[in-house]
């Protein structure tokens, strides 16, 4: 039997801690596709990474992590998609283990959040992204990558999200994020402000990676001029490092969008310092 | 305002013969995206066309033809998304004009065969593909672009789709093809032999594009090893000079899976021998 | 009929404020070719944009902007390609509007500013570009895009043009830069020094995109390591706000040098940005 | 744990009649690299073929098969990847199975066929290929991908080797390739004749995919134009159907040369028809 | 000091039979361009060539082959470009050598046979093209790749042109070419039937890749579907063997619009043939 | 004779004072292939550049530069192609001059180092990298890629290599670099700090490509985010002019890599800087 684990993550499910998965969906994407080949993309562009991180003097090996392979897709029924990762994540958190996600289009973090908020009311969401995801819905339809952050503020109430990065979006959903929960556009440098605030509730991270610049990462459905470097996101995300982070997500890798593979290759390695952290 | 119409399509609707729309979708696509991408680029590309055709003896300037756009596309929604379409071709139909459709995925060609016998019930629909699409549901849904040569074979009644080049399916799909309806596997060298059967009745012309072999045409979402050249399609399509084409359409297209553009130009040419055609 | 606009420039010429147009040119181009695919590349990949920018709080709705297309380009006659602009330039400022170029090489830059100055013969140039394009000739030839800025100068007088972000070119044309008109090296850090200068005079603003790095515009003809980041540039560009603007243009956008299409991404929203500000 | 088999290659090796297995080589390649990629690209892409082949109307899951990995590569020491190759090749012959390679350059035949021809004695290789293979040396090395045919006739002795397709070489190769085996220049129309000869012999089929014309194989290190269509190599290859086939490998896909992926599609689909063959 | 001629041509020009020459030219390109790249990518790529032809035995070491480098190329002056590669033939023919040149567009074509037939008054062209060439001016300009045959033409005089492979142009042209010259149409297979007529003539060659199929020459700038395969080409071109060759040229080879870079390797192929026929 | 120098290395070597020659070896490399490919790359885009540098106010005509072609590879058998590469370095310098090598991957800078250190026993080696390459073995090899910086510090003895941006390895290779050496993670700020201990030595500058940021250097073999911007690099590197640098070399520059040819313009440009400041 042939494996494709992401970078060691090679334990069995009943010792695992963390549990990674792949949600290979791009069906409400509206701009570029290609969503759907992320999960495996990452896990073999893994093999070229080391195991230790020099940034947080520690290895992967140090986490007992298993890869659970991909969620089924359902071709044109975006319901059934959803439910399928929502299972799946539910019973990780059953489990009391910690889901990672890798995405798979940004809609995909709806049903998960939803799991891991119903063990875990408290929760807070991290989310660097581009784009607000704000809206209430998009091309008439209320499940989408561009409305999904505002599905998981319905879920979670006011004043529990946290956005990063953002510098793309209507009016409307600026106003509403200003007024409804936290948000710093263009950069994430105010991470350390809303440190406080969160770090006695759990935490879910959620990772867009168009918060990165296109020149670091043009592989993705809607590059947006103006982002983060990777030093500038993997320091902001190492700030959460010590806290009670419960689920993570990294969405929207497109490979096939940027033929260097530099993509891929940026994301997996963001990935194993989060998965490090956790 | 800047036009882009499809080489010289720039007649009124009120004075065009044949009507020209895109439909930009890939919605249902299982495996590589980009359909979305194709009414445009084959719009651009056509640019490099000359308006002469050497095969026909004809210019294209000979049809009044116009260029409607591309209809609506709603991501997450299929069915929206296929009624829009079948709204546009209704109204060419209704008003006696010919509906070229540049696709998108397969799925689109079901609502333009809807509209199409509604006013023509004896259609025939003559099929150019790689694959049967005759499955009855693909992933659980009966809208996809796997199954859509078998709606349309439901709308129309046994013995009315005539299928060429086919060299992919599951077993079922090729028994109930010989069973229900004409099909000619690898190749397209029999289409002669159906000219009898078709001669008096209205047709309706659906080209896969995948239909073509991937050395001609890698641009498509599932290339298919063993396909027809480009000018083994030409002469097979050219037999039906004459008859009495009342629709036609030329789907699967997906541009970037093909960098050197090579399999866009092919499109744009095949488009411009059909429309000289009919 | 299918129309192309950049991001809504609908309006009618009659009513428009700004009036884009394309020079799809690149006939003097030395290096790798390909400026003339970048008017369309740009208005396709518009559509991707929000029409709001949270940069400057505000939508480009507020703004009366029509898209002319493109001008005609003659193969293998320069001076006929250029006849082609200046009249394109000349009707849209002799009727009080604001012509606003995607390029094409930078030559064509020198066609467009010579239409404004004649209006305006008090005429500033802010020019962004890796390189000073100040050559007297360019292999025996004296429209070049490595000469406009000096046929630009030529036409304004000493003290007329401002250059930043400039990193290539002959000793010489540094030396000439120094001693007739204003340039910053390496950076746009000194933007705010010059507006002092400017601010009472009517501006021209001419963005040759290889003033930025090509980790974020590879997409251009002579990409130049050591540029500005798209940060840089944005903000550089903004100082220029509720100035006299009266011509805008953005050139040397080479799309397909970018197989990631980001390059385009950047320059469409770069331009929307420049759109909303004048 | 997450799976990557070849296309339903998902039995247990104490089941299996076939056992695949990747040999991503490419350590002697002196052109374009890249074949250490193969093995995993087809294994990704075979996910996009149905099971049933309509050339053999028979399903791949009527065969037992499993998917046993890649063999280990040691970067540098093309002897011990050689030998990690022979001996997974020994274990399968031992074992009473038969090996089915996906390489790797085509040196990765070298230790299969001598695994195979220590079984079986009488072995006949049929080969396909652009090139001959049959040097001494290469670089002044005796194990390399230009040499493989001839170290492969040494363990074989004359008369046993059978080349279709070849269409480059020192002038010393083809005069050897006459003198001591069978050989067809440009094209495979003559299997038929040979089939008197090796039907009563086991029989190795190596497939180098550069016999294929660079219009549908553009992805391999060195491609040969002038070469076989797609049907004329399935066509050729399926001649040995019921025959006995004791080992097969298709080496030489080197899949990043062909942007559009369309080559390891083609590789797929040729893999699969062989292992319903055999 | 490092060297890059094509493939073992490697003699000094006292000693040269045959001498190579690059003519990176596209000045008048009006579709997608590159032919600029296209000498040094031959050259780069011969270096994967056999020295051997298995198709006329022989290898192109029997030859005495110079390569000349580059002619200047003149951006923007089209007049002063033409004239380096006039001055070039003319010297090459005035020293009783033969050019052989690679493009570059096909305009280049005329200087070389104007020096050609200065010497050769008799001259008869043989022109595999998928474009007729023909007109008389082009966007205005008599100097053009789409009219370079009509020129070359003029200067020879009626029936001295044959055209072969032709599947595109305005309908003139293909009347001009019935009644002034010789044109099949399509195919090549009409060679034989004009030896009788040249072969007591000295004859230039000139190819424009073009003539090929998309499939196999996807690199090409106006690339146009329904061409030959490379076995027909190289079968019609190897016809020529023997006869009494005084000039040749292969153009209009695009490297980068075929990012596989087959294209470029099939070029340098034919290239060999050609040289080791001449 | 076509000769193919890297921008202006036009000098006889009996006259010159640099020596540049290529290594396009990539016989050890684990990931991405392709480095092979790098030297005549460098050469070919190295025409796109000015001779004239505006960041150290020099143009590289005032050295005495030679480009003495690449050295022989050896496919399969690495001792001999570092063999060459040693041969090649020790004649550079035992006849005094300053050997220039552009790689080909890490491994090929033991040889020259080797060749340097003879003459030079006190030699400082300065590494510019984003991975230590401090192995003892690597997959059982002692000669490779990332093993490389230890066989130099092995025949340098403690104290002499100096290593800067490096942010991948393994931690015994971290714990080594801060027991025997000096070594900055991260960044290379702290070049200026270092000046004082090497200035009175011979020095050797290495540098990996991949020191740089993925978004300005996608094309190298393993890519590692987080890295430095040119402009930091070029700074970093500019601080050792006027000191005695006695050796230098550039590898893993993987062009293909990188389609829209950027990773090679870059490292074309770093070349030129360290050349003029040499």
């Amino acid at each position: 039997m042939n494996k494709l684990n992401y970078l060691k993550a090679n334990k069995k499910y009943e010792n695992a801690q963390i549990c990674i998965f792949g949600a290979p969906v791009d069906q409400t994407t509206s701009f570029r596709p290609g969503t759907r080949f992320a999960p495996n993309a990452v896990r073999l562009e893994s093999m070229g990474l080391e195991i230790y991180s020099p940034y947080q003097d520690k290895e992967i090996t140090s986490k007992a992590i298993c890869d659970l392979g991909d969620t089924d897709v359902f071709p044109g029924n975006v319901t059934k998609t959803l439910d399928a990762i929502y299972e799946q994540a539910k019973q990780i958190v059953t489990d009391d283990k910690i889901p990672f996600m890798i995405g798979g289009e940004h809609l995909v973090t709806y049903p998960v959040v939803k799991a891991v908020a119903e063990k875990y009311p408290n929760l807070r969401v991290i989310h660097f992204d581009a784009h607000t995801d704000l809206r209430d819905t998009f091309f008439g339809e209320a499940m989408s990558h561009a409305t999904v952050i505002k599905k998981v503020a319905d879920i979670l109430g006011d004043r529990r999200v946290y956005q990063f990065g953002i510098r793309s979006g209507v009016k409307s959903e600026f106003v509403y994020a200003q007024e409804h929960q936290f948000i710093e556009k263009f950069s994430a440098d105010l991470v350390g402000t809303i440190l406080p605030e969160v770090k006695d509730h759990p935490i879910y991270i959620t990772i867009d990676l168009d918060v990165l610049d296109p020149s670091i990462m043009p592989g993705t459905g809607t590059p947006e001029a103006g982002g983060l470097t990777f030093k500038e996101l993997l320091s902001a995300v190492l700030k959460f490092s010590g806290l009670n982070i419960v689920g993570c997500d990294v969405v929207e890798l497109a490979p096939e969008q940027d033929p260097s593979k530099s993509s891929t290759i940026v994301a997996a390695k963001l990935i194993r310092e989060l998965l490090i952290m956790i």
